[in-house]
């Protein structure tokens, strides 16, 4: 099984399952394709050859059948390995973890839009400019620790079902997004946040971002060059 | 059981589950609240005491248990009625008709955009208007072509999987748009088109959106007034 991935640093949708995989022990090969927006780039020809959907993350089978989008590369995961605990056990928190990457999955545009991934970037200053400034990222912000926060007290963590599991990769992005843009987060919250970054697989996943030194111009709304060469 | 969605005239995400219960026969009670997007509105107020995430459709449980979300919502059914055949039985091709969902559930921005779901009206001058002006218009509509001809093709039909399940119930929507705005569309898919809207829960969700005269400005970006009173 591979898992077609594009850079660790800025791909968000591509974390999610390749963290979920790392964090439960579920074993793949990694194909990593360098970003490349512009039309006919090696990026999109290379993915044409594993995904209709022509976007990253996918996930191919050994005979070539592929399995695109990360919430169904979630539950094809949960399919294939039912031990690994993708999902909570319990009925009731299954679906409850699944309404939050379902949210997660189609919500938080605002968020999305003012804060791209960007794991090496410091970027704490132009965070509190566009906190000031951005009624609908305030909006998305407050929702997701609401909704971080009622998780964790429910379960009594560490993680957001008690064991990592998908709702904690779903989130994983957005962690990263709160810690670069220094985005201000109650307490629980961001104590989450640093247990899910030195979880396993989303450890694992920063150092390799961080080892990248590539630079997207098309991902970097906010610098012309990395903080550090 | 109870499903709360929004007006039947424009709420795409709320068709989506009606649909699929109404059309595999899973019965559930209809809390239908109308759309009213201001702030404290009786709208807001109404959905606070169903859900969190203050969104349309939400799933309540008889003991108040919600789950919010359209695939999360997709997802419970299929558990609680296995036999119901929300996804395909074959594990490949249920893992296909996820990665047709998925992709639906948070792609497709500019076909969303400009073209909002509104069943009652006939937008097919703007329709093409907006075929001409649009590129990400055109490519979202290609896309979905694509996907539709290449389920409806590997099927035989006639839905997507064969029977009728949860990736016609989420492409219904997309089918009411392709109608309303008269979007053009391969031979092959605008058959699909109309045996979707024949389908039983969706033919019933059109019959109550056509009935129901409302007139939402919110969701009208094109019309200040119903076409007929
Ligand atoms: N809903 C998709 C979204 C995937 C997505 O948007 N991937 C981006 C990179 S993070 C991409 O491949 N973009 C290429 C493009 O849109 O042309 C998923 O969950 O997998
Ligand atoms: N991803 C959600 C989206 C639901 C959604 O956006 N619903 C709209 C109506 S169709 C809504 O309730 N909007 C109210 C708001 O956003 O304030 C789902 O699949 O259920």
């Amino acid at each position: 099984m591979k898992l077609v991935i594009g850079n660790k640093n800025y791909s968000s949708w591509s974390m999610r399952p390749w963290v979920l995989a790392k964090g439960l022990g579920i074993g793949f090969e990694e194909v990593m394709l360098r970003f490349d927006f512009s039309e006919g780039s090696p990026f999109y020809q290379a993915l044409a050859a594993h995904t209709p959907a022509g976007k990253v993350p996918v996930l191919i089978e050994d005979d070539g059948f592929a399995v695109w989008d990360t919430l169904a590369i979630a539950e094809y995961l949960a399919e294939r390995h039912p031990e690994a605990g993708v999902w909570p056990r319990d009925a009731r928190l299954r679906a409850r973890a699944r309404s939050l990457c379902a949210e997660m999955h189609s919500g938080f545009g605002q968020l999305r839009t003012h804060c791209p991934m960007n794991i090496e970037a410091d970027l704490r200053a132009k965070g509190a400019e566009l906190m000031a400034a951005e009624a609908g990222l305030r909006k998305d912000l407050a929702r997701v620790c609401e909704l971080l926060e009622n998780a964790l007290s429910a379960s009594g963590g560490p993680f957001l079902f008690g064991d990592f599991g998908a709702a904690d990769a779903f989130y994983a992005p957005v962690a990263m997004r709160i810690r670069t843009y220094g985005l201000p987060v109650p307490a629980a919250v961001g104590a989450y946040v640093d247990r899910l970054a030195a979880a396993p697989g989303v450890r694992d996943w920063i150092t390799q971002a961080l080892a990248e030194h590539d630079f997207i111009a098309d991902d970097e709304p906010y610098r012309t060059a990395p903080s550090q060469a």
